[in-house]
């Protein structure tokens, strides 16, 4: 057996290709004392890894030409020479677009039982979190009030928009098919659901928030994003977690100037990231992992079988093909 | 003598035309019992008052064809049949763009003497509270940090540069002429100035904030704010006061999408309307006043001469002619 990598073979002009990653073959490297080595299980793509395609720093460097594709992970550990982990053990961390890798323990943490492990890279991971954050710290929304999601069915959205539920508010969802509104409204138990490609946004919005937008958690950005800013209410809050709509663009977009809304209304704009609640995180976590055990917090899958599938299961994610989280299986699980 | 009031004739479509005011003479009208008759004496002229004469409602509603335009004035008592106010005291108020008014005593407030009675219309009036509550309660700026302010010249501007300066900032303001540029550097203490109209805007933020933009009060909008963002550091504070680079627009402008740099650098942006701070005028007045009175806080005022004028004044205004507080004087200070 080897390691299968997943390297940057060309920085994409636009939308990602295929061409633009490489599927690398090499030994499976050999663990020194006080390292582990691990086989993956699951590999997490999400949207920002489009950004680490680019050569030009954001909030993190970006990937060089000819490394391995930055993600997160779930492995099992096939062997450890540190009395911190042990065979078999199950763990998460940023190992990359690889069947294997040689780390060192303060690279992986354990993942806490009771849960299937796939859901440490979204509703008890990373996107949970960015959920969480994002909505009950940026936005503070309150029972009562109106919560529009755009990217509405994915990994983020889908755990924001069920969230603000949780906090008695009413929720709209934006996304980009039939499935996903019915996903997030009979599944999810969103208030309504808008399909951005069959309908116009303002008018759903404004069909579906007769009150107004109190609080809009923004995954999308672009057009959609347009749409909401003259529907706030005074004092709105607004999170922007991602723009997606722009990362496979060629050129940067125009698009109409939206400040002039945050006077009228007096709202605030603010930028995520969830890495700056890193203090945070076990008072989350704890609250996620309760809500996904007893029910309230439902998630779905979306599985691609093989790393050397990876590339268009990241492409396909891009593309909104994923309803709930995007995931590729790169291992079995193993039976425990 | 008549009450002299300028009414508003036309909505303006782009920039506003003398032909969109009218001069409407009529009697000094009479104070019933409960009254008091003023006659004003400096009538202010701010770009928000653009906003009035549109035909859509914003954080106000419109001026209607035929009334007086809004406005506030400092004026002084003629007759009184209220025992709260006496003939010749100073006071301020709504009153509108014309020489004569009668109100009730909850329409106007005694000025604090000891400065001089126009600085109740700008750096210890709305102006200098927008700048107060803007800077310190929006954009909470720390000593050492940078701070960028655009309409810098302007009666908000001015007074946003110099309590940044006494916060212990770096202050860079951008205007449009040497004079201004001059004005904020030499005689308010700002740091560096960038002259809009004969200079590249993000090239002299880039050479004039070394260590990048923490906050930025932006009275403009439009380029000058699309030269910001890119520059701006990880937690940093924008608060939005003004846009008036787009009041006078036939049609709303594109421009690029600047969500995206609120990821990268976790940033905030706030729409600000001052009167949501009524609550704490009495505090941000008197640290105005105690600043204005030892020479921390200085101002600038142009005085155009007569209500007849007043339309030709806030025109001027708008197109950047004044430095500090465009005022339209009246009557004549009486002499106490």
């Amino acid at each position: 057996m080897m390691n299968q990598q997943i390297t940057l073979a060309a920085r994409p002009k636009g939308f990602p290709q295929p061409s633009d990653f490489q599927l690398v073959e090499s030994p499976i490297p050999e663990p020194a004392e006080g390292e582990v080595l691990v086989r993956s299980i699951y590999l997490s793509v999400d949207p920002y890894m489009r950004g680490r395609m680019n050569d030009r720093a954001s909030y993190a460097d970006p990937v060089g030409i000819g490394d391995v594709m930055v993600g997160e992970v779930v492995a099992n550990v096939e062997k450890s020479r540190d009395p911190k982990f042990s065979e078999g053990d199950i763990v998460q961390g940023h190992l990359g677009w690889q069947t294997h890798a040689v780390c060192r323990p303060n690279q992986i943490r354990r993942i806490s039982r009771g849960l299937p492990i796939s859901t440490a890279l979204h509703v008890v991971g990373m996107p949970g979190l960015t959920a969480y954050f994002g909505l009950l710290t940026v936005c503070e929304p309150k029972p009562g009030e109106t919560v529009v999601v755009s990217g509405a069915a994915g990994a983020v959205g889908s755990a924001v928009g069920q969230i603000a539920k949780l906090k008695g508010c009413r929720v709209v969802g934006i996304a980009g098919s039939e499935e996903k509104i019915e996903f997030i409204t009979d599944e999810l138990g969103f208030d309504a659901g808008i399909n951005y490609k069959t309908q116009e946004v303002y008018a759903g919005l404004k069909s579906s928030c007769p009150d107004g937008i109190d609080v809009y958690f923004d995954n999308v950005g672009g057009t959609t994003t347009d749409a909401v800013f003259p529907l706030i209410n005074v004092h709105a809050r607004i999170a922007i977690c991602g723009q997606i709509s722009q990362y496979n663009l060629s050129e940067p977009e125009q698009g109409p100037r939206l400040l002039w809304n945050l006077i009228v209304k007096r709202a605030k704009v603010e930028g995520l990231l969830v890495t700056d609640f890193a203090e945070r995180y076990g008072e989350a976590f704890r609250e996620l992992y309760g809500w996904v055990s007893d029910g309230q917090l439902k998630y779905r899958e979306r599985i691609t079988e093989g790393i050397e599938n990876a590339p268009a299961a990241f492409i396909e994610m891009l593309q909104g093909a994923n309803i709930g989280k995007q995931l590729v299986r790169v291992s079995p699980e193993p039976s425990h």
